[in-house]
């Protein structure tokens, strides 16, 4: 199903009625509002104005449209932060960020919680059983703009006692964290400190802490709005809108205490954002790289439990990117189709007319300023013909491959690199794609999540192994392939006794007995199983008599080992070799693969499956591949998309 | 007529008497003096000490020389500050910018506004009248060193007083700036703010007004001392000396309260400081661009209507730019006969002597510290040799291209570039880089001033249109050339009704529907009128019926269209095919057009007409050009000059 | 000899003397400990625990282990800053330093002073006749994480306190810093700031006074602590561990009030963070560049007077640098011997074991975190034994050229580079590595050091020549090589009268009348003496009478004169060229030289010489040089060292 972002409060009350009737026609079902609209409802401290939100959603309810309300935290109005300043939010550097955009508010000062509390509620009691009320949207994008850190006074009193309540004692939170180096112990826990602001680094361990903390804050703030949003809406979904790209704060944590997760999808200007190869940039500019928003669609999949939308859909060029071209035609529909094969329920665009003023002037939407449908929204109507044409779509299977994605190594790789360009976001995504370059769907899922029926299990890197982590790869069905540094810290963030892996030398008889960070330039050569060199990183690795050394650096010490259905490869790899990893795995593992045109994809949802071409020439589907045709030709052309039900199912 | 800049103050007074009569020697009239001599003036609050300074006065009046005295307010001194601590400005990032060098003051602090009138008038009636006096410079160089923006509490206060003066009343600003988006309504001007340190961008509209109340700010304090100056000393003229490359306050307000402008012209530096290519820093290292004088020479021409000099030439080798390498020896000559073609009235060299201490030892003078000519102090005798024997310069004329620069443009393109690289300066730059090369002569206008009598009349882009400008558009004679952007905003910075290019689609009937900004690698080729591609930039355009497409993209949407007397292009060009549009253009305009070297450069001043040879190669005056030789040989050699008189005049 | 530094707080106390056996099986003589143990020592305010100290100094003394005790000041602990914030350092931006780390000091808060001597009274009398105690280390690296010159209150206080002593009157000052330029004049010196935050660059003198003052400071704060060491811990001597690449306050003063120089050698992080080209930083990934450790070798011998240890050896890969990789089998070996053949009486490796916690867990140690040798460990081993074989070393002579190195040159060409790229560190390496390169032994003198018997003396620039310094040159045995800007400023900061160079113009008669900064792609052909290019500097030389000119600019103008035993280089050179100038100088020294390869370096230790080779290729010494077999065989392998007594010795 289709759905669209939409703020009445924009526009002319007189254009509503119109646009909502053109909204129903092009084939859409939900429409999120609200979530900036504070000042309009609460236009001075205590006093309300529901009226022209009453009449908005009232047309809206009544052109057939569900409403999904968004609460309207993220937006904070001035008179507000007027009378409470400490509500403002602080950067690393300890400077105030101020009013003048969004965002700007703590997780942990306390005249925000209870203000928070207070206009949720009033909104929930407002429209809490709307009939034309689907759901609610809690906040907007939490993390955006570098929100979720905040290094304040009330950040810092919220730290200590949660230093307090995690530790007991000072002298457990001086042994966990090694505070007897550099003589960093603390005598009470009024005595903790935020790491930030000191002559040089601070202690990782502290650091990762107060990461955690920080993440906590977020999952306590959205579980605060979910209950008030429970209390008094019942039978309403509440979801989250997360972004592309974040990792400061467990998803997964807060995905607990939603219905279903959301997402906003901005294929290109992400793919303009991270840090892939200048060529690569360019060659993708117009289209978006072919895994950025599957990525993300089979994350927050997981995230949801299964349930989740694309809350925001890119419909044509954005404002926000360093350079924001105009998609290649056809790609709205692609992304559109891409995240509904990729199991997506609704997949909702942002927005469905372009601001003519504000920060988002240069962000199109479904409809140009001046109420014409721009080229997405064209390809929005499109694809909503095609699915009224198809009818209902089947339901999503689990995949064959799961990849386990752990927000802690984000934290815990960003905190202590060791070398400049060991980053997390990137080794995550080039295992995808190479999975996904083989044709395997991938499910995304969480360290400790059961990983029964997954042939493949890939663990890019991971480690901090949690006992739950650790049970889940012993009891898993499949091979399970870890990357470097798996295993390599403790909860505290220490090297475990008797090395890394840690506890995974329960599974894999090694120890790592030294690491080697390498600068671009300097490469290791691997043989064996895998032939080419890793890169940024290799660890030296000592095997147990029970162990296969599958490849082999030119030192001959091990690059790629196993012991029955657990490897572990102790280098980085990206490009061919790392291609090599994953079919090499795939063969162990007993699964068909394709090797597919780099910028073609692949996705199955039910007995479908649907082909995705990012690239400039036209694909054909293999013979051996396609079924019934169910959209498109056999043919697919540069920026389209073909489907087809498999002949055996 | 040449000048040069002396400090007294700095030199034992037994030096005095001999340097006057060596200036004079050297063929110099002007020298101007004082303006960064507060803290001998006064050395302490209430405390004058004028004796020095009538001395000094007194021997170069002697000696033949005209006075041009500067108001000393670029350096209050320390006791001024101690005192009042309010003066300092603040910087984007909150941190007070503090005493040590120079400019540091905000233009909004009342104090400091008090401070300023009470040391002007003071200067003014000690010196108003002296007969040695030719004339007045305001401060020095507003705007170096990034001062015209201060982020403090003063700046505010008085920014609140622009906001409350303009828009009445708070909802007419909100209604302006679209503060119902994200929440940012103000419900009075009390709650207005700085459109700083908050957590993303803040409200472009806002940004753009605080930079006119920046800027206005500016017009203002000069305006203050302009009077001051004036009921002082009548019959003196009042200048400011203005910097190159600096776009942060609007040169022609400040230039309507002036008598004449003149500016700082370090054209080697400037061409370290701007973004050319590596190969033309490295090229031009040693000469300067070959349009880097110029483009400010006829900027300054119209900021002075009419009336302009240098006030400071560079002599030879700097101190200020990341390298500083010693001119290609003929330079400081070629400089200043540059100057002169472009209707100069007196080049002033920076300075008499090379400090040996301070922050500027390293910047050359005409004189090294031990009292001998450099060898720019050589070059600039050679010309006061060549001018004694040239007599008076015949007038400039209006030149047959004009080029509109605004400086709002500046500042909207930098608050919302869209692309990172779309650069108003450099965009600026190569239009009339690319006029030039056609051997033609341009006038630098500004936005509504009279159009007659051009030929062809060039604007980069011209985002917000005024009511003044559109009218001074309609009533051109000439091919009027618009680049892409124009019309693109509305005086609130927005997009206007019936989208971009807003008012200008009374001459050219045109929408923009779309805008692609485009990462270095991404090309849009054209074809037709224009071969070749735009970079950074591409619009898509829905012509109207009435309008020629002279140029297309690939995928057959208009790159130029003209409408009669009016065209547009519709993309970002540069090089080879900026060259072509600027072709065409003349050809268009039925302007004769040369295809100049690179390094080669005409301009008419009268009858005559000088050549000027930037580059490494020997020029000979084309025989259909060449006139009675005036200055030089029929071949110009590299950093060379040449001047001929044309036989039909 | 070699030794350890070890952290008994880090470790079960029950592992001690098995760690202390192994140390001495390993064949380590000294020990260090205590440096950073504050917080164990004194847990809170005037409550002291020796207890745990008392024991693990008489595990350590009764293993037969020399101990040196560092005092604990590099870590003031928490509870101290909490009652005395006002001891943080505050950064250049004026944000104050905090907690969390080490060296959060200023070396100017009376409190902190205070604090200094009482934990070090306190240290010394309770450990100062200690048995088994060998001397004293102060504090740690001081320098380290960019905390010598700290901006706060207590900063400017001490300044003020340094002018007044060092001016008497804010007359003197004003003169001596030109502060009539701008208007910068001071009426009393309650009157001084600091030089930072101002609008624009600050005064050089300022600047420089501010550098020279921040180093008195060190040297007092030093002197301090070594007095109190000397009353109460007779017959030990006193050192301090300077480190690599820092350049911040004047070493050679502190070294005047120690027993022995020590510095910590991190070659291989050190060659990561040196502006070498990105093709070099990639060959010596692995071994370091091959002068990195052998220039501080020199370096500290100078500044301990003859008497120098490394402190702290890089023991394999460490945490630090921008990547870490595993040094290349061989080179822990290779670094202990480079030292041992540069003077040093003890190499002692940092740490004994990696520590699995806090800040440094990713640093190796001679042992892995599980208790087991390190490669790194292992290699120390066979150094033991090969020390052990080999018997006492001979003592070091004194080198046949010297290099002058002077912290302030470092202070004034980054106070005024004027062209971006004048890096001192940088020329004085690459004067070092082209002498080294040649088979010449240095030494590192300071400026005014005696320098009899030298036959060359290197000065690749020396801007102040002190007069101290211009004696030492006119008593100066050999030839003297001045490189650019040598003798270009007074004390003040000033170009001195009669232009550069100065004072030295007493021994060449020439004045520098012109400087270039070249950009990279500039460059300055020289023909004579020296073919090639100058880059990034060169200048106009005016040559008297009894001056030769050696090399010549394209433009005819001296590149290289001398007069006797006295040359100047007008241009900054690098490889090739300097390569030249150095063979040029070794000639006109009478000097024989080698051509080594690019990794090979030699060094003699009395009657033996050492081979190191940095390189890929196995290195056979040339017959004509190799003595009788001491070390190795006559090839010396990759990362591999090779000794011979002199068959004439």
């Amino acid at each position: 199903m289709l759905g669209v972002c939409y703020y009445p409060e924009h526009w002319s009350e007189s254009w509503w009625a119109e646009d909502a009737a053109r909204m129903r026609a092009l084939g859409i079902t939900y429409v999120r509002i609200g979530e900036f609209a504070w000042s309009r409802l609460e236009p001075a401290a205590g006093r309300f104005d529901w009226d022209w939100l009453d009449r908005a959603m009232d047309v809206l309810h009544k052109a057939g449209l569900k409403i999904v309300l968004g609460t309207p935290t993220a937006t904070p109005p001035k008179w507000l932060i007027d009378r409470h300043s400490d509500i403002l939010p602080v950067d690393e550097k300890g400077q105030v960020r101020g009013f003048g955009s969004r965002r700007h508010y703590s997780f942990s000062a306390p005249v925000w919680l209870a203000e928070s509390r207070r206009i949720v509620e009033e909104v929930a009691r407002r429209y809490g059983e709307h009939p034309g009320l689907a759901g609610w949207q809690t906040d907007n994008e939490y993390g955006c703009h570098d929100t979720i850190l905040s290094w304040g006074p009330h950040d810092l009193a919220a730290f200590k006692d949660w230093l307090r309540r995690r530790y007991q004692t000072p002298e457990r939170l001086n042994e966990a964290w090694g505070n007897v180096f550099w003589s960093m112990e603390l005598n009470a826990f009024d005595e903790a400190f935020l790491p930030n602001l000191a002559v040089t680094e601070t202690n990782p361990a502290a650091r990762l802490d107060f990461w955690r903390f920080s993440s906590d804050q977020v999952v306590a703030y959205n579980r605060m709005q979910v209950e008030i949003l429970r209390a008094h809406s019942p039978g309403r979904f509440v979801t989250h809108n997360f972004m592309g790209l974040f990792h400061d704060f467990d998803h997964w944590d807060v995905g607990d205490d939603l219905d279903l997760a959301t997402w906003d999808s901005y294929p290109i200007g992400f793919t303009e954002r991270f840090p892939f190869s200048e060529e690569e940039k360019i060659r993708y500019a117009r289209t978006a790289h072919p895994d950025m928003a599957a990525f993300h669609h089979d994350l927050y999949r997981g995230v949801g439990r299964g349930r989740w939308w694309v809350m925001e859909q890119q419909p044509g060029p954005v404002n926000w990117a360093p350079w924001n071209p105009v998609p290649q035609p056809g790609q709205i529909r692609l992304y559109t189709w891409e995240a509904l094969a990729h199991g997506a329920e609704v997949v909702s665009y942002f927005r469905w007319r372009q601001a003519p003023f504000a920060q988002e002037q240069n962000h199109a939407g479904l409809n140009r300023p001046d109420r014409t449908l721009s080229p997405g929204g064209r390809e929005a109507e499109q694809v909503g013909h095609e699915l009224k044409a198809l009818g209902d779509l089947p339901e999503s299977h689990q995949a064959p491959v799961a990849l386990v994605f752990d927000y802690e190594a984000s934290w815990i790789t960003r905190i202590q690199p060791q070398g400049q360009d060991f980053d997390y976001a990137v080794m995550t995504y080039r295992w995808y794609e190479a999975a996904r370059r083989l044709g395997l769907d991938v499910d995304i899922v969480r360290p400790g999540a059961a990983l029964a029926g997954y042939k493949l299990v890939l663990v890019p890197t991971l480690p901090h192994v949690s006992e739950a982590a650790l049970a889940a790869f012993k009891a898993a069905d499949g091979l399970v392939v870890f990357g470097p540094r798996s295993g390599s810290r403790t909860r505290s963030f220490a090297i475990p006794d008797g090395l890394p892996p840690g506890p995974l030398a329960d599974l894999l008889d090694i120890r790592i007995t030294q690491i080697s960070s390498l600068r671009p330039g300097l490469t290791e050569p691997v043989t064996g199983a895998i032939a080419g060199s890793a890169t940024r990183w290799r660890e030296d690795v000592e095997a147990g008599a029970g162990v296969t050394v599958e490849a082999r650096f030119a030192d001959g010490a091990p690059a790629l080992v196993r012991a029955g259905t657990t490897a572990y490869c102790a280098g980085w790899l990206e490009g061919e070799p790392l291609a090599q990893l994953l079919r090499w795995s795939a063969g162990k593992a007993h699964l068909p693969t394709l090797d597919l045109p780099e910028a073609i994809r692949l996705r199955r949802r039910g007995e479908l499956t649907f082909a995705f071409n990012y690239g400039e020439a036209e694909w054909t589907v293999p013979a051996h591949v396609v079924g019934e045709p169910v959209l498109g030709m056999g043919a697919v052309p540069p920026s389209g998309v073909a489907a087809w039900r498999s002949r055996a199912a």
